[in-house]
């Protein structure tokens, strides 16, 4: 793995929905999202929306394929979600890469909370071939 | 269709994101958010991140199958998102059911913004067979 | 899990394509397919079509589903399959339950040669909640 | 569109199955499959398999993305089935390219009898950039 200098990158996105990337380390990533109410997707108590379980599953899928490719930019091609419980407390998610290719990536993601499965969730990703400087990385020193 | 008495519900999570439902009808719905820098995935122009995209569709296929189901709760089974261009103006989604049974239902969603396609989007939600009052409607009446 | 009574059931789809069912037990099962020329997608070598290794995988995940719930019929609502590598020996497929709720299930199912990953596997099933004479029962005793 | 010198190539899965494809136009194909016993998933009656209604879809998809890329082989990266009914009568499938980029497509198949809407389908293929000789076409020319 290519080192990505400094703090994981937080695009606005993380901060509105409570997004963290808690490691990010060859070909897996983690991160965690709190249960807070803005996340909720029912009006009279907190269940997270399957949406920002999606959200929460493809930013680490993200960063798991980004590091095995030089943390250039991989677009996310699909995302497939299944979804196992309704999710009532804080999330964990954890992601690796199923497949690197030279067009694409595969990651698979399990998103819990410390007692239940929430969801399982793939993602196709485009990898670039890149290993150069990212976006990320020029963000970075902007 | 039974009728949804009031307004549509708005839960803490379309609130975040700023999704808007827009209309509602006989397996049918459509919904818009705006490019707002919240929804941005990246740290220095506004493009909604996928996870964005993602809730957008589900809220808005949600409401199609919720339609032609009394409007009772019809959780997402599993959602399949394909992303087809990259965001970057406000968004629009129009959703479609495509399949109503007894145990589950099948939609289709369509992303764009007034120009471009951004994503075509699948969900599988339960179906409860439910005609009566919905937790929507009895959380409109406190 | 409820005894399967006798043999698995062989339908002709099995035999076209050499499918076995080789073991199934509560809410897992296993198959194999030989890489014969009747499944090759390719005119000149063998190389397993993608078809083929979905069908593999969709009956496996089917058994692994039908396990849990009295051998009822659980018809395949959905079924996402990503390939990883080509398949160029004998396949064997290994599904297990993810969740199995009493309207949809969902299985996953890897897909494999004795020495390379070639397919990861999830599908959705209706479940019926019956626990009764399924029609394969039934179709046994004729 | 690059213009396919002679037959449709015909795998050898093709003729197990009885898939035909019938036309491949810029970014569109079509096919069929006659509900033969042979693609039966069930022993007492003609229902066809899941798989069988997966490998017709792959199969269209695969020219329909195959037609805009030079009839380059383009391999499927994950194909994703919505099951709407049962298959009780012959196939028909058409197939048409939502997205093609540089590495990979998109394509969208339906699937369904003279009668009834069968499934939707949607796959991912990896496109090569190619526009030369395919192995389909240096296999044409054995």
């Amino acid at each position: 793995m290519d080192d990505l200098p400094g703090e994981v990158p937080r695009p606005p996105y993380y901060e509105t929905l409570g997004i963290e990337i808690t490691e990010i380390d060859s070909g897996h990533a983690t991160g965690r999202m709190a249960l807070d109410r803005e996340i909720s997707g029912t009006p009279t108590q907190a269940v997270a929306h399957g949406g920002a379980i999606a959200s929460l599953a493809d930013s680490v899928g993200y960063w798991a394929v980004s590091s095995v490719n030089g943390f250039s930019i991989t677009p996310t091609v699909d995302l497939r979600v299944d979804y196992l419980s309704p999710a009532t407390d804080d999330l964990f998610a954890e992601g690796r890469v199923c497949r690197n290719g030279d067009k694409v990536a595969v990651a698979e993601v399990t998103v819990s909370t410390t007692t239940t499965d929430i969801a399982t969730v793939r993602g196709t990703f485009k990898t670039s071939g890149q290993t150069g400087k990212s976006p990320w990385t020029i963000a970075d020193s902007d």
